[in-house]
C-alpha cells in the first residue's frame, strides 16, 4: 500500500505553542496510527505574531537578536529572522516597536517611535540581504514611519531646520524632510510589507482614529495625531513627489505603512499570501493526502486571511481535504466549510480554565490527531 | 450506493442531556454529512441514573409517576417506567429513596428508609408486571432493605413484638422477622438488580464502611450500622435460612441488594449488560456501518462497566467500529482502543465553564458529529 503523506500546516496556537510545536504534536498523534506515512511540516503564520518564526522554520533559517530602540526610547532585544536561502530576511515590527512594551501607564503615542523597525531593516541592510519581509501588525506607534526613516538616515526637521522629538506628536512642527543621508541600499532592496488592513493613513477610518485609541490615545489625541499625519502627507506630497495618504494600508500600524510606501520600495501584500509563497507551501500541499491546519482559535473571522483559511484555499486549488484543529471553536464555522476547511475538531478535553489549556496545548493537540486518525482509518 | 447505518447509542451527558437527547444531537449533525443513511437510536444507560429513561426510551414504554415515601419519610414523587413490551417494569432505587432527597443537613443513614422503593415494587405487581428491572445507585439508606420489605408486608419486629422505627439504625433492636404477610407475587416476579458493586453486606469491604459516610455517617454511625447489619443478617439466616451476608452485592445501596435477595427471586447483574439486552442493542449493532457511543465523561475508568464500554463491546463481538464523544476526556483514554472505543473526540469548543458547556450540550455534540462524519467521508 502507498505510504499516505500528511502535511501539517498549523498556525501558532497563541500564549501555548509556536506552530512548529504544533507540528510536532500533529505528527506524534498522527504517528500513532499511521507509523510509516509521511509527515511533512510547514509552520505558519499569517503575517501577524509567529510570522518570522514560521518562515525560518519552513525555510531552515536562523533567528537573530539586535539591541534596538524601543516604543518610547529604551533600549530593547528584537528579533529578526534570516530564511534558508541566506537572502531574505523577516521583521516583526512589533519586536521593536511593539504594543507589548509599553503598560498602560506609558502608553502614549504622540511620542512612541519606530525607530527600531528601521534599525533592524539596517541591519538586515548591513547582513547584504535583498528581500526583507516584515510584518507590521501589534504596533505601539502612531509616527507615520518617521522613527524608522530617521533610523535609515532621513532628517524630519521643524522651521529652524533642527530634527523634530521623536514620535507622531511632533509632526505638526514638520517643515522640510532631508532624505540626502537615506540609506542608498534601501532603493536596491525588495521589501515586502504583510498587511492585512485597507485602513488610509489619515481621516476617519485613518491610522489615528481606528489604532489610536488603542494605543493609548484620548479623544483629543486621536484629533492631534490625525492632524498631523494630514500634514504629514501634505509635506510629503509637496517635497517628495509622493501621494501616500489614500493607499490602502498606508495607515497600518500607525501610519508606518505609508512611511514604508514613502522611503522605501515596498510592496503591501496579504500576510498570509507571503507566508504561503515563502513556505513553498503549495508545492508541498500537491503532495499531501491530506492537509492539517489548526490555530488557537476558529471561527467565522478566520475566513478574512487567517491561516487555516489561507492554507484551505491553497489545499483546496490542489484538490486535497483539510482537517483544521482549534483550541477555540467560535460562532460560525460552518462558513468555513464552502471555504474548503473540511472539517474543525477542538481539543479541549473539557471545562477547563484557559491557563491550564495553554499548558497542556501539545498533549490536547496530539491526543487529537491520533483519533482523528482513528476515524480517518476507520473509513478507509 | 448502498446507504450507510450508524447505530447512536449514547448514555446520558449528565445535568446536560438525556441519552434521547444525545441520540437527537448526533443524527443532527451527521445528517448534515450523510442525510439519507440510516440513523438507530438506541439511548443507553448502565444501570445508574437514566437507567429508566433509556429503557423506555429504547422499547418505546412510557414513563409512569406515583407518590412514595421518601427516605426521611416525607412524600415524594418518583418515576418509573414500563417497557414497550407492557409486561417489564424498570425501577431506579433513587427515585424513591435517593441521597438527591437528603440535604447536608438532614442526611442520616441511621433513620433513612428503602420504603419507598417497595411501594414501587408494589405498584409493578399491582399493574401485573412479570419482570421488574431496579437499578440501585444513588441511595440515601443503610437499612439493608428493611422498609422496602415493609412496604411489601414483612414485619420486623423487637423483643416485644413491636415494629421497629425505619432505619438502619434500629436493626440491633431486631428479634423477628414476620414475612406471613409479605407479597405473595414477588415470589413469581422476575426482579433483575443492577448492580456493579461487588461489596458484601458487613464489614471493612461493606455497605456501611464503604459507602455510609457518603450518606452522612460518622465514623461511630458506621460501627453502630454495621453492627446493626451484621445482626440482621444473622436474624435472617436463623429464621429464613438465607445466608446473604458475603454475596457480592449483598452490600450495595446500603443493604438493599442483601433486602432483594432475602426477600424476592432476585438475580444480580451487571447494569449495563442489562440495557444492553433490554435495548436490543447487539441485533442493532449488527446493522451498523459505524456505531456512535459517548457519555458526560469518559476516562480510564469507562472500561469499568460505563456505558462506551459495554457498547464498545457489543460493537466489537460483531466487528464494527466504535467513536465515543464526550464533554470531558480524563486520564487514559489510550487504554479504552484495546477495549473497542475506536475513537474518543472531545465535544468542548473551548475554554469555559462547566454551567455554559452544560447547557449548550446539544449544539456542541451536533457540531462535533458533523465534523466527525466530515473526517469520515474524506476518507472514504
Amino acid at each position: 500500500m502507498r505510504e499516505k503523506t500528511f502535511v501539517l500546516a498549523p498556525d501558532s496556537f497563541k500564549e501555548s505553542m509556536t506552530a512548529k510545536e504544533v507540528c510536532v504534536a500533529m505528527e506524534k498523534g498522527l504517528r500513532k496510527v499511521y507509523p510509516t506515512a509521511n509527515y511533512i511540516h510547514v509552520p505558519m503564520a499569517d503575517g501577524g505574531e509567529g510570522t518570522v518564526q514560521s518562515l525560518v522554520d519552513a525555510s531552515g533559517g536562523q533567528i537573530y537578536t539586535k539591541e534596538v530602540m524601543g516604543p518610547l526610547g529604551q533600549p530593547v532585544t528584537a528579533n529578526y529572522g534570516i530564511l534558508g536561502d541566506g537572502t531574505t530576511a523577516a521583521i516583526e515590527m512589533a519586536s521593536a516597536s511593539g504594543i507589548h512594551y509599553v503598560t498602560k501607564e506609558t502608553k502614549n503615542p504622540l511620542i512612541t517611535t519606530t525607530f527600531g523597525t528601521g534599525e533592524l531593516i539596517r541591519e538586515c541592510l548591513d547582513k547584504g540581504i535583498k528581500k526583507i519581509i516584515i510584518g507590521i501588525g501589534g504596533s505601539a506607534t502612531n509616527d507615520g514611519g518617521m522613527g524608522m526613516a530617521e533610523a535609515l538616515g532621513a532628517k524630519f526637521l521643524n522651521a529652524n531646520g533642527n530634527a523634530l522629538p521623536r514620535g507622531g506628536g511632533s509632526l505638526d512642527k514638520l517643515a522640510r524632510i532631508d532624505i540626502s543621508a537615506l540609506d542608498s541600499r534601501l532603493q536596491q532592496v525588495n521589501l515586502i510589507v504583510a498587511c492585512d488592513v485597507t485602513n488610509p493613513l489619515c481621516g476617519e477610518t485613518g491610522a489615528s482614529h481606528v489604532f489610536g485609541p488603542q494605543k493609548g490615545a484620548t479623544p483629543e489625541m486621536v484629533r492631534q495625531l490625525d492632524d498631523n499625519l494630514a500634514h504629514y502627507a501634505d509635506i510629503v506630497k509637496q517635497q517628495l513627489n509622493k501621494d501616500v495618504r489614500d493607499i490602502p494600508g498606508a495607515g497600518a500600524a500607525g501610519g508606518l505603512g505609508a512611511g514604508l510606501l514613502i522611503f522605501t520600495q515596498a510592496v503591501l501584500q496579504k500576510g498570509i499570501e507571503i507566508v504561503i509563497e515563502y513556505t513553498g507551501l503549495k508545492q508541498k500541499v500537491a503532495d499531501a493526502d491530506i492537509v492539517f491546519t489548526g490555530e488557537g482559535g476558529i471561527d467565522f473571522q478566520t475566513k478574512f486571511g487567517k491561516t487555516p483559511y489561507g492554507v484551505a484555499k491553497a489545499a483546496k486549488e490542489a484538490g486535497k481535504p483539510v482537517i483544521a484543529v482549534a483550541g477555540y471553536i467560535g460562532q460560525g464555522i460552518e462558513t468555513l466549510y464552502a471555504e474548503g476547511i473540511d472539517a474543525v475538531i477542538g481539543i479541549v478535553p473539557g471545562a477547563a480554565e484557559l491557563e491550564k489549556l495553554l499548558a497542556e496545548g501539545p498533549q490536547n493537540v496530539e491526543r487529537t490527531c491520533e483519533n482523528i486518525a482513528r476515524v480517518l482509518r476507520m473509513a478507509e
